[in-house]
């Protein structure tokens, strides 16, 4: 009756090699990449692709095994990125990304990721939590994982966590920033300091409601759906590239805290979700869209 | 293996009441009700109630099993009706609603009603289809239901359609009209006659997205959920009381116009769903919000 | 930003009291029951009722604000009690359910339990964790819960083990005894002294498939959803009436072990969900149906 | 306002191909495959693969834009399909399916595909529907599809119809054979003439239920999910590989007959889902499961 085998730790498997590619689209650039993977003695063993029509550009992630090293990997593959202009990555699948979390006093977000990392069902290594309140210390303690917090109250108090956020992340060579519900809007700086390597999560409704408690406000409007929106950060609020959106149902007779709770859920597994895509890079840019190999 | 036994038409059970009431909440409610019900030899078999925080308003529908007339039913509720200034409504369990449907020329949502009244699913009679396009004639003739089709093309036109909608609500003692993707947008006036008893459909995104074309728009957002939204009309476009969502998967390689198809699917079953609430009287309305009683 | 209301801990409320009742079927219940609310001063808030076609029983939840005592309270429903040969319960709304976790090595579930309990979100208070391994001592631990582990390993070990169970329900007066993944059988006799207060969880799957290793079934059968069901324990194994099911969407590049990791996050919510209602008086049995006051 | 684009009807487009392959897993089959499309001129617009571990086999579906004419891409092909021992496709895109349809009298599942073939979002051609009831002549009729009856009620009267079923396969070329709720069992015989290329759906409970009347048995297990599965036939009754599913939630209110009406609703879509995929060359054998390149 043991079907715990998931609980495996998440690792790095040092001969199976994740490659992601983008290029201006055009003929002959799955042969070219192939063909390179067949001179690295490499087996595909998973490939997604997409050509975009809106932008014009080609996208691909392959799975390969093969027992070259990473440099005759970058060595064979070098031609093909030179000729068709690619930004390109070489991974081990299963490598932890290093991930940053910022949090603030809500403890679900920052729950489901502890919880799973320590699981097995997230491959990522956190270093450290950074709060603007110490109220987070208990859990991220009992996993484990260094906590830090420093107030924020005003325009110096926040520019010096911004500068810490900066700080941790050159000291741990942090590949991805997760908003956990951080409760404070981030500069514009940092916000293009951290593109496309930061993800927050916001609550979802149709429609959309502006200003204070939403939640408040979907509860007068009745609405049926309760949702979240993972995203990566930009300056411009709650509007990035979207990374994962789920909802769930609800009916007239939930009281205003109930959808705050039902929503806290929604927030929770999309943000994981969306953390575990993008560690196992799975998202890539497309101007203002996401394209997500899962 | 035969189990269409859902195909029986859809029939007003002569022993089998309907009642719904709303009024202010106070003490004592549901004693005088539930004693009126005794009092008119009745066995309830459904009931639902609601009281609402908002508003203060209390909700009831409930289903009785009684051999009493509805004289004798109106007598026995008058005096509870009167103590407590309900509005209430004594209808028969399952009879058809006199429906009217206006459309244009997406033939989806029409040819669901449709295929669902004769089915049996769907409790309403359609004595018209009111269009201001000629295409979906043949789909109503199929299913044997009275088609008109005027053009709307300027401001006198539109005047001369709306009156007609009206005439006809009042020649066939409509008590719904749908907008079953009736692409004109109702005057003030004719939302205003229709308060309460009109449902439109319209396509939902995460976010919502204002202007022209929003499939277009959500595609270039790359959403990951679409949607659609069945509320009451009201003069303040898609804004009314909401009665119904839902949402479906959608990702990164779908094109616009597959966005369109699979908006559809959702605008069909979610307006269907509506109705049917609608016309077995599981929709209440309590200020902006719906209570559904499902 | 703050929407964490949510997070208030659950708590009982002197002045609102969840009744739930259950008789054969017959004119005049909710009358009497309504008029014994009225002689205790009572203004009901929520109110659910069912009468069950199969077994021709009638139930009725209700939730009422009243500043009347237990024994007044009592007093004015003992003749409706006795009237209509009455099962019933009166408690306090938000009464913490003194509840038993049995659990084995597998965290999920458990870790589900304890911070939905800690964050407020489910009401009930947790004494002991009976384990039949150590593994999941330092989680109990870190929610400030007692955990006991007894190796089972042969028919006296497990005799020892549940006569633990049936000691650790007496002393602790638990109402509810929860299989968080407890991966042994319970005996017939422990099932036959926990009827209708014991909750189990599993997966399923469509179809359903038989001994050992299920998941590596289902992978094998290509089968695209993968869930769980959540029931009271009965001798006959994984058949009580179900109380939850949920489901989720996979394909066929899932590996045994991503389904038994997506199979895990169901069984998850499934059993907390199953869990809350049994808390909230909104299970009630109706033959190997249940009834959900949602 | 207007969306409908999508209502296009379905066509073949001469320089878009579609390409299946399958054979055994080994290093270098992109590289090869790739390679002969390069020399037919070729661009990749859409591509998707899939190494089974279960069968050692690997699969490839891949769209390709080319001025080429079929001959010059199958010499292109011909040799890596000969190096790899590959089966393998090629067709238009958007090629209509020569589909033959088996009814019996329900209508919901052939009102579906008739309705969604004309609104050009299911890419078949339905040259004929066999019943064994006259119900849906006029159903047929209505979207100009022909139609015929043969009562099946004893051992010669079903031989008759099987053969009239394969003599109509050989008269119109048919590519697929759905069984859109043909309620008689099919001989071991045409399963094996039709395997691979028969749909069929059924209604799917979790737990499975055996026998008669299977949403009697859900009603009184009192399930909380009830759904469809499409698969292709085999002679193991309702056991063929899956190739999709869905559930919806019900609850303990719902009649037998109102889980009836939902559970043909599932069908219906299932179904539909399970040909568009098939007609779009989506669905791939692999032992006992599918592979689905969505």
């Amino acid at each position: 009756m043991n079907d715990t085998t998931a609980n495996a730790a998440a690792e790095a498997q040092p001969n199976h090699w994740v490659l992601t590619f983008s290029c201006a689209d055009k003929p002959g650039i799955v042969h070219a990449v192939s063909g390179a993977i067949v001179a690295a003695r490499g087996n595909i063993t998973e490939s997604q692709q997409f050509a975009s029509s809106d932008t014009g550009r080609f996208f691909m992630r392959l799975q390969v095994e093969s027992e070259a090293t990473r440099d005759e990997f970058e060595q064979a593959l070098a031609p093909v990125v030179a000729r068709f202009g690619m930004s390109h990555k070489v991974d081990n699948v299963g490598r932890p990304l290093r991930t940053l979390v910022l949090a603030s006093t809500a403890a679900h977000c920052l729950n489901d990721l502890l919880f799973r990392q320590r699981a097995g069902q997230l491959p990522v290594e956190l270093p450290l939590v950074l709060s603007n309140h110490g109220t987070l210390r208990d859990l991220a303690g009992f996993y484990g994982v260094p906590f830090e917090s420093h107030p924020v109250t005003d325009a110096a108090s926040k520019a010096a966590f911004e500068a810490r956020v900066l700080e941790a992340v050159d000291e741990h060579d942090i590949e991805l920033v997760v908003l956990a519900r951080y409760m404070q809007i981030l500069s514009p700086e940092l916000c293009a300091r951290l593109a496309g390597r930061a993800i927050n999560i916001h609550h979802s409704f149709l429609p959309g409601f502006k200003g204070a408690n939403p939640y408040r406000q979907a509860h007068a409007r009745g609405v049926k759906l309760i949702g979240a929106t993972a995203h990566f950060v930009t300056s411009d609020l709650d509007e990035g590239p979207i990374i994962e959106q789920n909802v769930v149902r609800v009916d007239h007779s939930r009281s205003v805290s109930e959808l705050v709770a039902i929503g806290q859920d929604e927030e929770s597994r999309t943000l994981t979700q969306a953390v575990k895509w993008f560690a196992e890079d799975r998202v890539l840019l497309d101007g203002a869209r996401t394209i997500i190999f899962r």
